[in-house]
Formats: structure tokens, C-alpha cells, sequence
């Protein structure tokens, strides 16, 4: 079957869980799955490392990325860059690697329409009465803060159905399970099978 | 998410595995599978049981079904009616029973034009030398059965990639194993969950 990795972005609520996700489903399978790194332009903030977090590049490279089209996507926020670089990406699926992209809904939906085969993954809790929740309960953010990725997640719900799946992140293993089997049941996708199935034709005309 | 069932169709050349397949999947998980019963016109063979392999009914009977859409696909073969009744179908979707009819390709293509949700599988040996062997391997057959076998896989791989996925019955275990994964990650695509994308919406917004 498909050697070729399988491209995921993964996006959902703040508040959702994905971080945690991400580093379950990777801590676990770390021979399977590659975690895309974005670039971005803005300063390192305290205990971020460059090549972990984020590659901190200047603006130039930054530009001149864009210029290359060495870039998936990226996007201007608060007046600094963010985006996917394409090289890491590419190689990582080339050797039959799983790459995740954890990004907003508007870059996710680029990568869409740049590679249409990508699986698009929204993440959600269980219900809105969860996420606030959950927010609130990281006792670390102002109200200000809380009301404003409670508006955000608003704005965001109008895309979930532009998603290909919906995962529920009710429990963390099962719902790192699921991400699990929906990424590798893509492996026996007949576009990702393409060459077999070729070569299955071939073979039995020669019988 | 969604409590409706699935609705699968699983293809395959004659020697795939496919009985036997479909055997241990719902021996595994017998509360969360319907297998779909077909209707024929012909006459029972030695040991077959109205009600489990086929509904035996008679020509007028079968044609009554066509006549009131009771009938999702049906087919004439050498003479024969088969076809798929539809209520069955629809209460064990209803009763959030994932269904499974194994029929042959012309079928599960009507039935995905009809019902555009329905996931198409496709179960093919490794390689077509492979499928030879099974074949051969019956040791039941004479060999004009088995050249004919062969000369119909080559017209039905024709249609392979108008499946959704292709699953290689290489290993039992891990097949039935990779065709439940992928027929219960199905539970999670938007489309499944539209209602709770709708409610989302909206508790968000009262927040």
C-alpha cells in the first residue's frame, strides 16, 4: 500500500486540547508521525527554542521565502509572519512519514486548496459549556482574555464544516486513539493507492 | 457525534477473502454491525437458509419491490433477480447499526450514486499472482471456473479506483482489524455530524 506520508492540519478552539493531543499522539508513534515547525518572524517568547517552537527567522528571509514559494502557506498577524515551510514537509512525506500541521482555520484551508488530498482535522470539545470551562479553569488568563477566544471560537465554528472530520476531544486517549486510526485509515485511500492498483490491472491481464 | 449508522458496501474479486472477511468482522463486533440480507428469484442451493444467505422470494414478488422503490440496487444475472430491500437497510442505520452489503461492483456503484454518503471498499488479494493461488488453492474449481474468475477480475479491476479505499486482505487479522478502523472513523466526517456542528454554533453565540 502507500508508502508516501499523509499530510493533517489540524486546527480547532483554543481551549480544545490540541497541544496535548499533538504530544500524545506523537510521544506515542514517534517513528510514524513529523510535526511541522512554522516559521514566523515574531520574537522567541520565554522558553521557546528556535527549531522546537518555531524556526525565528528575520523579516528578509522571511519575504524572501514568500518570493520562493518555499512556503505551504503563511499569514500576517499582529504584524508578524507566520507560515508552513514546504522543504520539511515534502521531505518528511517522501519518507513515508505522517506530517501534522497544527494551524488556524484560514491556513488550513490554503493547504486545502494547495493539496487537495490533505486531511483537514477540527478538534473541538465536547460541548461550548466545555470549552469556557475549560478555559476558565487554566486560572492563568484575565476575563478580557477568556471573552475573546470565546468570541473567536464563534467565529471559527462557521468553518468546522469546511473540515473533513470533527474530533471530539472528550478523553484524551480515546480521542488520541481516533486521531490515530483516522490518519492511518487515509493510507488505504484509493488516490493514495494509485500505483497499485495500476499495477494489480498489469498483473492480472498477464495471467 | 453521530448515532446513525454507516452505510458500507465492500467489493473484491471472487478469491479476495471477502466471506470470510465479513465473517470475522461481525463475529468481532456483532453489536455494531448489520449485515444486509439480498433478495434473489433463483432457487436455493444445497444448505442455504431463507432469511441468511438470501430472502428466496418469487419473480413477481421482486418485481412488486422494484415497482415500489423497496429495492436499493438491483440486478438480473443469468435469468435471476438480485437486489438489496431497502427497510432493512434503513432501520438498522436508523438503530445506529453499521451496515455492510457485499455486492458486486455495477451494484455498489448504483447504490453510491443513490446514496452519495455510502463508503465504497474495495478488498483485493496483494498481487494478482497472489489471487491466482487462492484461486487454484480451493482446490473446488475446475480450471475453465478458475480462467473465467481470473477473466472477470481483470473487467471489475477496471473500476477499482472508483472505490474509496482499498483494503489489501493480505494478513486476516490486521484486514478485519484496518476495515473496522476505517468503517468507524467514518463516525467522525462532517457530514456525519452536522447536528453537532449546528448546536455548537449556537451555544457558542448564547455564551
Amino acid at each position: 500500500m502507500s508508502q508516501r506520508g499523509i499530510l493533517a492540519v489540524v486546527s480547532g478552539f483554543s481551549g480544545a486540547g490540541k497541544g496535548t493531543l499533538m504530544k500524545a499522539l506523537l510521544s506515542g508513534h514517534a517513528d510514524q508521525y513529523a510535526l511541522s515547525i512554522s516559521a514566523t518572524t515574531r520574537q522567541p517568547r520565554n522558553g521557546e527554542v528556535h527549531g522546537r517552537e518555531y524556526f525565528f527567522i528575520t523579516k528578509e528571509a522571511f519575504e524572501q521565502m514568500i518570493e520562493e514559494d518555499a512556503l505551504i502557506e503563511h499569514a500576517c498577524y499582529v504584524g508578524n509572519y507566520y507560515g508552513t515551510p514546504k522543504s520539511y514537509v515534502m521531505e518528511q512525506m517522501e519518507a513515508g512519514k505522517d506530517v501534522i500541521l497544527e494551524i488556524e482555520i484560514q491556513g488550513a484551508l490554503k493547504v486545502k486548496e494547495k493539496f487537495p488530498d490533505t486531511l483537514l482535522l477540527f478538534v473541538t470539545p465536547p460541548s461550548a459549556e466545555e470549552l469556557e470551562k475549560r478555559l476558565r479553569g487554566r486560572g492563568t488568563e484575565t476575563e478580557e482574555v477568556i471573552r475573546d477566544r470565546l468570541k473567536r471560537a464563534v467565529e471559527e465554528a462557521e468553518y468546522m464544516d469546511r473540515y473533513d472530520y470533527i474530533l471530539v476531544n472528550d478523553d484524551l486517549d480515546t480521542c488520541v486513539q481516533k486521531m490515530h486510526e483516522l490518519i492511518q485509515s487515509q493510507h488505504q485511500k484509493t488516490g493514495e493507492n494509485l500505483d497499485f492498483i495500476c499495477e494489480m490491472k498489469q498483473e492480472l491481464k498477464q495471467l
